[in-house]
């Protein structure tokens, strides 16, 4: 068996221990004499691993009792449309910061929707490469929510704060979240928010599989109207099951969550590791002119980075010399080219150590 | 390893050879280093698995070029929602069969979404024991589609008939099936219809991917301003991959299109195996004063085999001995009560032998 180092942005690497197990039980999951795949999703024992998957993300996060998690299809895309449809049900216009292509995405999403859409905050001036300062977001009056995307997966950008904004009236702004990225890589304060959501195939699992965090209160304000599988309230009154769920997702989530609490010790020292993690690629691209990143350093993410060569000629070549290497994905996104590599929760710090010290005979070979 | 024989409705039983190479390439793909689950949907490894899968699938069903095949989330239930948003963006209406629960599903959703809806035909006089006739169908002059399910799940109930209608002014009606619990169980003539769909989770692999063939022609008929994903054309054009995909169902559904090409040896030799494994079910419960089939002999399912013991209070102990017995999951639906054997694909013949040697038993114990 091999396991080379894989930092593709997603889908992307799953802990090594996680995919050992569901490989173990794959054909028979603790002598039931059948796969998960093959469970009703009705029936005690698959209820039984959600409720865990579940109860395990909870305890994680630190969810208070009056948020729903559900399990949805989708991915983040989908919440794109979601998300104004459940939430403008009672009008008002969708609040967004732009700091990147995902949130973006976000924002032509309820365009396309007909929605009113109000723009609080931009990055494009600076070529998104830093987050509006607080105090510069411009909340409409009817602002039903702020929308904005945590850490921008292809631009390598990640907010340093949660924005907290209120209407021009004084009244509190729901926070809508787009962590698809960045979720799990250390503690937030769910609190802080109306609705966090992440599809799994970065930090949680495979693709196929979307979280999304509801306060109640913002549950049955959808549109009436709209497609059954899209309103949270009904998601949230059937347990997530209102159709068929993607079990064999749900499950491996939580395979992953149970990594993040007993193998690696829950968020905080999650947290330090993808911290240390991050440090050191920054620090090694930053003490050379060969290697560069263009984002503010209070900006740069943890879990995306991107950055170019000086001479993007060779290019090709580094890109083949790390494959070789075992040093998988690291090709950035077709939309900005150069290099990206992606550090989240499962790829280890030996895979960072040994990008460091390929990208370091690389420069002196051909730099 | 255990391997029990799963009964299960869905989502139900896969073949054990698929589990087996899934679980032994789950780790390391064909020594690349990396799971399928890991990799970039965008990969040339994943297209490649993804572009096989299709071609399989094609072959096996002879899906002409006509039709494009996507790769979708949401189960059938978001079809039940997408189909009248696509197929009456220029007007007319939905014209629905009714012969059971799936399919009043879908005439509630087109309902909720605003649509013009007609009932063309109904089983729900005859307690959905039997098909409407086929010349009883009553097509509105306007109808944009006619939709039917082609096997109800829970009620056992199998159209014998493939619905060929035209609108009083003799143009052709599209026709829009729900095959979720039939397809590839045996050979269509695609050319017959304008769309076919199917949750994955019965005939083609795990929960979470949901198959959609459609006519070229029918693409680009849209409402404007529906959620980019639901847009059958945006969807075609992208190749399925709008968003992410649920890339590790994709490649399982592959898997399962290689056992019954070359396993199973397409779909004339699946649709024989089919054919026996429910006679011989059928033919047992006709042969016992104990348990009974209440479906016209014409419309029985075979891929799902609802019967009840003449003394229902002995329903539990049924349940709990078959299931000690390795013959797991007989429980008719909740909304329906008493027994059902799911005898998709991936259900061996032995599994049909050891549940009437199992019955016969039971009968001659209990009865």
């Amino acid at each position: 068996m091999t396991r080379h180092y894989n930092f593709c942005a997603g889908p992307a690497a799953l802990p090594t221990m996680v995919l050992e197990r569901a490989g173990n039980e794959l054909v028979d999951y603790q002598g039931r004499g059948l796969s998960v795949m093959e469970m009703s999703h009705r029936s005690d024992e698959f209820i039984s691993i959600a409720e865990q998957a579940e109860a395990d993300f909870r305890q994680l996060l630190g969810v208070p009792d009056n948020y729903k998690v559900l399990f949805l299809q989708g991915g983040a895309s989908m919440q794109f449309a979601m998300l104004p449809m459940n939430l403008l049900g009672q009008g008002g216009s969708a609040n967004f910061i732009q700091t990147g292509i995902w949130g973006k995405k976000a924002l032509s999403e309820a365009q396309r929707l007909g929605f009113d859409c109000h723009v609080s905050g931009s990055s494009e001036a600076n070529g998104h490469s830093a987050v509006p300062a607080h105090e510069t977001l411009d909340i409409s009056r009817d602002a039903a929510y702020l929308h904005y995307t945590s850490n921008e997966t292809i631009g390598g950008l990640e907010f340093d704060y949660t924005p907290q904004v209120q209407r021009t009236d004084g009244s509190d702004v729901p926070l809508v979240c787009d962590m698809s990225s960045n979720i799990l890589s250390g503690p937030i304060n769910v609190n802080d928010f109306g609705v966090i959501y992440a599809g799994a195939q970065k930090n949680i699992g495979p693709a196929g599989l979307t979280l999304v965090m509801v306060r109640d209160d913002l549950l049955g304000r959808a549109q009436p109207g709209i497609p059954s599988l899209f309103d949270y309230q009904l998601l949230a009154d059937a347990g997530s099951m209102v159709n068929t769920p993607p079990t064999y997702a749900w499950y491996l989530a939580g395979l992953v969550f149970q990594w993040l609490k007993d193998d690696i010790g829950g968020l905080d020292a999650m947290n330090a590791l993808n911290q240390r993690k991050a440090d050191k690629l920054y620090a090694a691209i930053d003490g050379s002119d060969f290697y560069s990143n263009p984002i503010a350093q209070h900006n740069r993410s943890r879990m995306n980075v991107p950055f170019v060569l000086a001479d993007a000629t060779l290019d090709k070549a580094f890109l083949q010399e790390a494959d070789a290497a075992g040093l998988l994905n690291l090709k950035g996104h077709r939309s900005v080219g150069g290099m990206r590599a992606s550090l989240y929760n499962a790829v280890p710090e030996q895979a960072v150590d040994a990008l460091i010290a390929f990208m370091a005979d690389f420069e002196q070979r051909r730099g």
